[in-house]
């Protein structure tokens, strides 16, 4: 396959599995912190992996045993929201604004991504840990995960995506209020007893094993079935019941004349794996 | 009462308690499977019952032992999707998107219809059995169950409701993900964990018998109550809660006119059951 | 501090630790039953805390050892909903309407409060003690709690929050109806496992306790942020995922420009503890 | 063409054109007024419309010289609305509703007719004369058709459509509230000014042929693009723009599949009149 | 009728019809602008017309010749706005926020009132007038009268209400923002081609006899149906055209049991007028 | 100024006066018809517009006498959607999608463009003209622009925004309706009349000009006031004016901040021409 052109400054990406891909965050000295250009290239590693064909599902974890992601690298970021220096309120709103929306792109490349998106946790997993964690589809973690949705402590309201997405990700608001307001630690028992993650493994390399599998397993399936899960599961959490069934209709209108519809039945009844064209 | 004159070909349709209905997919043979001629059928029992001034709850079970239901018929209902086999793809969209709309359409006569449902699941409970299980409004199953969302592994993306109303019927959104894309079964403890069901019984008559007695109790309340209280929730899972408020109040504005309102006022005061008007 | 010039008819106003109010609904002897004398002051405490810039973290709790609320007080409020006895429903619906929107703006107050609320539940919590508590940021109980839904008891459904919210606050929607058709009680540990509430202590003093523990650790955050949180989760349970990251950004570009900012990293830094302007 | 086979009480329906339905009220000694049986049958004619292949485009017009119509029919239709006789309010109310949800249903069967439908009014042409023709797609009309939102004087708020739709259909709300709240009279020429009009003819014979030749001009054009054209715009109406835009990027990445778009490029190249498969 | 006691500062009140009010913006020697407390004022006039059962329909005007209102007092309202005087921005964004919301609400409440509301515009009606405009119903003026939407000529967007509604109250898009980007002046016949305006009169007297005898008009008809009317329309902008049918389906189905219908078509028959409850 | 850079292969940019930039289609020998390496620069050159601190607005016209644009190069177009040619309907269909939504984004940058666009039109203006011309914000044109929303007549439903942007863009549903299901033609005068243009000019020449003077016009503005009002009339369209308010205020809280409001009032004082800041 093709994964070993995937070559990046701040990312590995391999393929442990058929039409599985592994991305994992490498910047372990530095807690896998992000500054821009670590962002601009998570955008262009998901982007590149939603519209490749050779992969059907996508497991993303952070490099090292310390952490998936202790968040912004403040050093070397600090010079990315630097022009906040005009005395004008306003024109330093602009500047913001633009920068805001261009990191905000960055970590939604994983939800928008076509594939789904298995998100290992280990160690360090705060701040910008939950926003890219909220932006993939199913979350697994490590025992001695560390938690926490940390922007309130640095004086700001987070805004790369954990608000907008947390509340749709778990079903105990005041759970929710109640992390986001203390920035407090929670540990990997709480996060899969409300539900945030689906696993815990004991160690980082068996929630990465375990991820993994379920990518292989899902790898497996008919590519036109998972995605269009994956969209119209998307849709549904932003549209109501109506709009989602109209919604529905007109994209499996064409989906189910899809070669795959007839190849899984007949797998189903000859019992055989089936093998479906590439998407 | 009038239920013997419920008299379908693929449902059983009585009354084990005042202002309860019981409907029972009938094709124990079948595995409860559905067809076009079943699930036209479903339409006319739940759009009948949503107006039947003597039923004032619902229960929907599985005739047999085997299964709730194991979804599609597919070798019967082989010619209901048949029309897809015009060379020229959009004509064929045209006649499944007809077909998808009536089928949901179907679906959903159990969310629209006035009267609160409970749906009682044992045994196979696999693909359709979870579309029609979320358009309920309460979810019971014995030991045992098999639940699956299905569609997945026959090539497709559900399409007849799991995808639109999963997501607002249980919390965790990395559950739901996760057995929306791999198909995977999952039984009565973990759906009762995740908050799809609500009790698990020992047996599928226990669970009948359970979901029966819930009925029974919910028909002693105020009809006008029950029916509004219905209409508003499914109204809050579609709209803000400023929105919400509003419908409620206009909503409101005429039911509390209701005589229910009295009536159960005073039996409160005096200890003695209500008996409620007709609705 | 100024709290001492919080002086109601119905509710206790203090503040046990800096930047915290603690309300208490005030009325024990009659169960902190509600009547329109008693919503209407609560939105005046509420909209009165929501711009204080005393006052971070607000503590909601009811007088006395017997209830949080008891609901209406059916007596007193006989009156308030007295103006049905037109014999043209068009014109009682226009007069309800009224009482039901001023009810509603009262209750949504606890809301709109810019500053988060933990609402503490002891004892008789029925009726309009749901609908204040899912108003309410964070919930906590003290065991022995008796939570119901109590509306549809009377002959309505709920129409000043509880149905509004209660779908956005848990996860399970098939627990929502079960407790909304039925009136039925749920104790502390049924609400703490379906993440109603987020913590349960023996005694109400242990648990207003750690309300007011919870409230006083927000109040040493900075104030932009913490409300700055508040309001985003709140929009987000309302608006798209991209709407949210929209508002947010505007919002943001704003925010980041607080002294908190600067305030919060430093004292990161140093280790010492964060002083932050007044809001 | 089958058209032979639409055969109903109150309706007249044929073929004046290829493609091209003529669907007349056919009431005129009664000026065209509906009762229930009328307003249930007009939604079977154009429910059968909508799936009819033959058919590419519809005029609807009144039969006689006198309306196109003059609205209920006030004395057939008491009967329709007379349940509202228990002395409970709510009770009134529901059986109300679905009185309502009925009328509605069926007016609306114009706007979900998957064909176009162009509306031609002369005469008197009041009250559920607007609510239809809002329904339909393209408005034209006699000199001397007497226009009117009536509703305001027979003592409610029009609740079948106009209120919906006129705003949606002219540009000026000034004008919309002024013919809303006064009931007055309007002519086809300000009807014409304000855009809720396209056309305006002498007669009303030449209106009628009017209608007709845009229906023939239309039913020439791909059914694909003119059904596609319908679908799009009425879903732009209720939706954002970028909402709009990706239901539209799904709906046509099947509908460009269609033979219609090489039929319709080959023929603008030969300069031949193309003729398209039917849908 | 007790108008005699709407007594305020700002406003002239007097009822020069049966039924009808007319608010007189009363500040000539300021060309009728207006600083906070005006704008406070406004609001509670409005507040207590749309409550108040005697009144049916309101016109407003600006006293004197020159003026509608020419905006902004800005001597006077330089303290309103003067709290963004601290160094930290977000600290005076949070003092602009409840400002602004200040401001809104009091414009709204034009829009908010139950009763209709006509706006008579003459002389200088620029920037405010606009919004205000915009939060009537139906907007009339007289020959001569100067329009614009200044605000761009002052720093800033409009921001009470001119950009939120000016685009739904008139059809060309392009003319919206031609005037609101060039904050150039237009004329009332301008003003009456793009439908802005309903009607233009000779003189500022001939234009207010004309909102007066239109409101007195308005006032004879049946309270219910005229504020369902303006109620449903209102939604109607607002919500889809499936949504905005259902609504009025509610609000219909208790407004139809209103005496008003019977009152209005027994006086049809009788060829009386008829004499319509209180509401 | 740095307009010099703006180096293209199909568009000339120029800088007719302060602050402005003139963008002109330059393939006047194919009638400025667009291929896919057209629409990617068209994005491009306007995505670079957005952000350039030197251009306060933009005019869009057509180089050369006899278009504007005559909509897609077929010919060269043809590629740009050939991979149509799997034998898998949802193979084809997901390569159609990237198409649409890659030709969808660079059409719609001119209305995510910060600064306010005016398109000039003239000569052969049909089918993506028209789609182009709405994603503008003012639109004007020439005597005898040929203008057509011509996708119907190749058997498509219009896909890059006409459907989407048209019915918001002028007040007649029913003229909408009419030019979208005929594909015909209108001239300027039809065009100016139903407000989708708001200016018509002798002559291409003229049409310029006026495009140019009108942008000057702008130029001179606060960029903050007018920048901020195209996003809030845009969100308008898209929003409640619930909504749309609770964005502006947001909006505003720090755009009030700027010196720009300063500045426009002093030079409002002293008669002078006000110099803002870059923005």
């Amino acid at each position: 396959m093709a994964l070993q052109d995937y070559k990046y400054e701040h990312f590995l990406v391999d393929s442990p599995a058929p039409f599985v891909a592994h991305v994992q965050i490498n910047r372990p000295k530095k807690l896998n912190a992000f500054h821009r250009a670590v962002w601009l290239e998570f955008r262009q590693v998901f982007d590149r992996l939603s519209a490749d064909p050779e992969i059907r599902a996508v497991v993303l974890s952070g490099a090292g045993d310390r952490a998936f992601t202790a968040g912004l690298d403040v050093q070397a970021a600090g010079g990315d929201f630097a022009n906040a220096s005009s005395p004008d309120a306003s024109r330093n709103a602009t500047a913001l604004r633009r920068n805001i929306e261009e990191f905000q792109d960055s970590v939604s490349a994983a939800e928008k991504c076509a594939k789904p998106v298995i998100c290992v946790l280990h160690g360090v997993s705060i701040g910008l840990a939950i926003d890219l964690a909220t932006a993939c589809d199913v979350r697994i973690c490590a025992e001695g995960t560390r938690f926490a949705v940390k922007e309130v402590d640095i004086g700001l309201a987070a805004d790369v995506g954990t608000l907008a997405r947390l509340p749709r990700v778990v079903g105990s608001l005041s759970w929710v209020k109640d992390v986001c307001y203390s920035a407090r630690d929670f540990d990997a028992g709480e996060a899969l007893s409300v539900g945030f993650v689906s696993q815990v493994h004991k160690t980082k390399a068996d929630a990465v094993a375990a991820g993994i599998k379920m990518a292989a397993f899902w790898g497996e399936k008919s590519p036109v079935a998972l995605q269009g899960t994956k969209e119209l599961i998307n849709h549904s959490k932003n549209h109501t019941v109506a709009e989602n069934l109209r919604y529905t209709t007109i994209w499996n209108s064409v989906m189910l004349q899809s070669s795959d519809f007839q190849t899984a039945l007949m797998s189903g009844l000859s019992k055989k794996k089936p093998r479906f064209e590439k998407l």
